[in-house]
């Protein structure tokens, strides 16, 4: 079968560390050109932008996103208008309602839109989520805690309006959430710790809860250093269900599961070339939705100033 | 036809002024039963709360919600649990999500929700979507400019986190704006201009864009003292279409066409049995969401402290 041709837009961390070995590994895409303004690949077509690609004589079958996300919009709109599929980077846009026109968008043009969460790709995310489908949920609390130095330096878009500050991690936290659940959440209250000298938070409480009335309690902070935490713990009728480091590990009532290896942007290509062979999009937007919502009702909470 | 029994959970400001007149202007609607913490009226029973309204022998087959945001959903759920159509006021909810949930309860319960958007019945809106569906906009430009101090008096909840601030009338000109136009629009940025001592904006400046590119400015601003603005202009292939004084009055080209007086909350209480004797739910939330990704993109900055 001849391969999916595939443009990749925006070449920084995000794309060499995952995006570019998950396409080598991927044999139904072919990397046909990259659209950066400031970085190029050997032997690949190099564009400074996602319109010189479309306007060129290289023909890509779809587009792949993942410059930041207050800037994608326009973007997505011209590939899905020249009539590509697009993969969206987590978060899929600056807004939920930018992402809800590229979705109707995509509708109308018939392509194919994949709003990708990768998060949902850990190795035991689909376990827990068959386990807790029939179950009782009587608590949640998430711990997503990571030192933001280590993991986003030198991004500053992170930290401005349209950022989403700790949500850009905790975002992956709720992507995992509205996956396992069977029963969709909302929040009740938050708080959003925001230094003086920044638009988006560091830090952020997050209370939420399901539609059965168990409460989920979320604490997310990027001032954490020495181990990081990304747990995920149930509790239910089934005993404590725990996802750990990321969706990698599920621990069942104490017991191990799952420990596996990091598979998921593989998961999220091969799931990009299943969608786009059954002619379907996937664009979940709860995840931001959410985040929208803490926004919204979260109380603001000036602190420290944050100099990387 | 017998009456279909009502319940009106909160007798504020909102309540007095417009649902007791609308309610006693509709005979398919019988005000059976009032919840209120601090208020009664004469001649009909009252309860403390929605909570205790339904577990009375006072039989009701419609709630309507006229409380504050913030505590909303707890009463809804409590409501369509029971059985009960819903009618909410604008905003309906604290957040997008948990709005979306009270709509997946009321398909559930097999009852009707209704998230009302008062001003989308001013005498001149239906009008002006009629005219505007089949033209090309070339611009909107929104000024929607009050007196705080008149319109909400010691409403401190109005300024807390979940209660929107100026976004509170500022989503009235957002629910004309996203019935008028042929295309959803999403906002690109805005500047939300917060008192020092409230978490809830005084003003703010959004940008937004249509499906087709038009660019939507909007000001909102709660510290007009003097005449008051409500205006949406539209520059379109049919000249300026005005939206003045809230919708009530409508201007083409520069010649008024409506200019009537007003019976919004008569027409949503007419709706809202439409609704009931169809079985139908209404739940636009978009213009709930455009202010939650106002929110989450939108840059704050810090004003002076507001003493009312």
């Amino acid at each position: 079968m001849t391969p999916i041709s595939l443009g990749l837009v925006g070449l920084g961390t995000i794309a060499r560390n995952q995006h570019l070995p998950a396409l080598a590994a991927t044999p139904a895409l072919s990397l046909a050109a990259i659209a950066s303004r400031n970085a190029r690949l050997d032997d690949i077509a190099a564009f400074y932008d996602v319109a010189a690609l479309l306007a060129s004589d290289v023909r890509v079958d779809a587009v792949s996103l993942c410059t930041p996300p207050q800037g994608r919009f326009a973007q997505a709109q011209a590939a899905l208008r020249a009539g590509k599929h697009v993969m969206l980077e987590k978060p899929p846009g600056a807004s939920v309602s930018e992402v809800q026109a590229l979705a109707q968008l995509a509708r109308d043009r018939g392509v194919t839109l994949f709003a990708t969460w990768h998060s949902r790709e850990a190795a035991a995310v689909e376990q827990a989520r068959t386990l807790l489908a029939n179950a009782t949920i009587q608590r949640v609390d998430i711990a997503w805690k990571e030192d933001v130095r280590h993991w986003h330096p030198g991004q500053e878009w992170i930290w401005e309006a349209g950022g989403l500050g700790v949500f850009d991690p905790a975002i992956n936290a709720l992507s995992i959430l509205t996956r396992i659940l069977p029963d969709p959440v909302h929040p009740t209250g938050a708080i959003l710790e925001v230094p003086a000298n920044k638009q988006a938070p560091i830090a952020a409480q997050m209370s939420m809860v399901t539609g059965a009335g168990a409460p989920v309690e979320a604490v997310f902070d990027w001032r954490q250093t020495g181990p990081q935490t990304w747990d995920i713990r149930v509790q239910s009728d089934l005993g404590e269900v725990v996802l750990q480091e990321g969706g990698a590990r599920l621990v069942v009532a104490g017991v191990a599961q799952i420990n596996a290896s990091d598979a998921e942007y593989k998961r999220l290509y091969a799931r990009f070339v299943d969608l786009i062979a059954r002619g379907q999009s996937d664009v979940d937007l709860a995840p931001l939705q959410l985040v929208a919502d803490a926004f919204l009702l979260g109380e603001r909470r000036v602190v420290e100033a944050f100099v990387e």
